[in-house]
């Protein structure tokens, strides 16, 4: 993703500083870009458990280099994977990542394996995603400089993965052939991933797009000003059922009163064979400052942090929530597009 | 609500003090307590759209003291009428009040009994809404010491009317009553009126609750941690349908699907018989700086206005949403429970 003017993936091995993973750190964002270095196992579990990185993908390749990082230090494998799984517990990628690396000698080529095939299975995504959104603009009769209206929810871009994204990687096929697309962006509370990255990617590949509040997407879907919803996921279970960011629920219900198709993309690697449904997802809580506090800069660009709720209140932070399979229309993965049923996801060969 | 230690109404006429409105400026809650004077009808219709005041029956009343300093100040009725109903388009209350003033002659007299009559109304909700709270504890089979669980959308409080609230009086009569209650709050993006307003009001009245992020309420209601929804409503059309803050509608859904009453209170002057469904209400679009920018307090008390979402990127701010008569359980009005439906309203003598 050149356009970024920056490194085209999220993390990596910088060539010129030995034993050392590099990853944005996706706090700052978008107000600052700052990279930083990991050189321990340690300070991977310390960025994906405070979220200097985050999303399913980058979460799980990020941990892979965690792994090799262990291997170089002569660390006991299975403590750092343990290590690395607790960090967080709802993304199957993470566990992914880090068992894969256990099997494959936590090698810097194994990890860079786990980084590249993210990066294609996002590519591929984009690809079967782009015919999605293709098809829709024929069923709906859309002109073709008329803009095909995308809601997401949360981050699922190109920050979130190794590159491209799941759920942007369509519109980033589209916008580059040409297609005119307009994104509804969810600022998705409480960290604001929607407002604070996806807004940000968006903007520096060009694509328009519109900040609303979580709140909102359920109205413009009754005005029609919603022709499809793509989100994506951190866990999806034998039965189709998935996990993502906390009120990706709220918007598959507005969806499907709508008739507005809603789909969920991920790389096959977010799926959990071993579970039969969502019920036995576990479900991340977070701190409670991150829904009575927020960071941003002020007038002078001074970042600064606020309270938003009243210091005698208590919050709750549920970090995911599950969209049950029945509100899916389809799965978008890097073996194509699919239904989110057993019986769906066999027949692509996931 | 003298427990607030603070005037018992929101709106009101200072004897001390002639031909002046007193409100609370609610903009600067909860990080300060603040009364504003207003003395002319240009003064009202600036609280009204600048959101000094806001909330149904705030807003009504409000407008009617407002009719009563134009009257005072000889002003032409018609112009000020106009001027008052423009401020706001969404709320029944408003245009309501001002057309009964016009018809009783804007005095002071005819102002207090609109205030009176909000403040009766509201406690009548209160006591109907408290009997469905009962009905619904005994349903669940609920032990008397534990908490009826009840998720509220934006702030139908006692800052929303004149007193007692309409969503809120209810939980006020339980708590009243000794019976245990704990309100989910909504935050309510994107002026945050849940985490604002509502936490406020619960905290000074020693009601259990906790605010969560507008995102949260669908996976609470999937693990059966909300046992009803209340809400208020702002504008309420012939068939049932209702206007409410933005992201009303998602919480309805999500109730229908798992099973949750959702009831919403409102006094009779939210009822437009006027118009058939909700289609033909207006929703109001606010400002995009609602949106991307926020104000709080930083660690040393300074209030701080931060942004939220890039400079970059545009955002859009419908403020009110319209959930339609199907997904709502029922009314609670000052004539007690009823069907959300013409039939059902009509019966209740609305």
């Amino acid at each position: 993703m050149s356009a970024f003017g920056h490194p085209s993936r999220t993390v990596w091995v910088p060539a010129d500083t030995p034993d050392t993973v590099r990853i944005i750190d996706q706090r700052q964002l978008p107000w600052r870009f700052v990279v930083e270095d990991l050189r321990s196992v340690e300070d991977v579990a310390t960025a994906i458990r405070e979220m200097h990185v985050r999303g399913a993908g980058c979460i799980g390749a990020t941990a892979a280099y965690g792994m090799w990082l262990a291997a170089t230090a002569g660390l006991d494998l299975a403590s750092a994977a343990a290590r690395l799984k607790a960090t967080r517990p709802t993304a199957a990628n993470l566990a992914w990542a880090v068992d894969r690396m256990r099997r494959e000698g936590a090698t810097l080529a194994a990890a860079e394996t786990i980084a590249e095939e993210d990066a294609a299975a996002c590519l591929a995504i984009g690809r079967h995603g782009f015919a999605l959104l293709e098809a829709r603009r024929q069923a709906l009769g859309r002109p073709d400089q008329a803009p095909l209206n995308i809601l997401t929810h949360c981050n699922a871009g190109w920050l979130a993965f190794v590159a491209h994204g799941s759920a942007t990687a369509p519109v980033y096929a589209a916008h580059d052939a040409g297609r005119p697309v307009h994104v509804w962006v969810d600022e998705t509370r409480p960290r604001n991933q929607g407002a604070r990255l996806t807004a940000w990617e968006l903007a520096r590949h060009g694509v328009p797009h519109t900040v609303i509040a979580d709140n909102a997407g359920g109205h413009l879907m009754q005005r029609g000003l919603v022709d499809l919803v793509i989100t994506g996921a951190d866990r999806v279970t034998r039965n189709g059922d998935a996990a993502n960011k906390i009120g990706t629920y709220l918007k598959a219900l507005a969806a499907r009163d709508n008739h507005v198709p809603f789909h969920i993309a991920f790389p096959s690697s977010t799926l959990d064979w071993t579970l039969a449904d969502g019920a036995g997802i576990p479900i991340e809580e977070r701190a409670e400052d991150e829904v009575s506090q927020l960071e941003g800069p002020d007038d002078n660009g001074t970042l600064r942090t606020i309270r938003v709720s009243p210091p005698g209140s208590r919050c709750a932070n549920p970090s995911f929530d599950v969209t049950p399979a029945r509100l899916i229309t389809s799965f978008i993965t890097e073996k194509g597009v699919c239904e989110a049923s057993e019986a769906g996801m066999r027949q692509a060969g996931l």
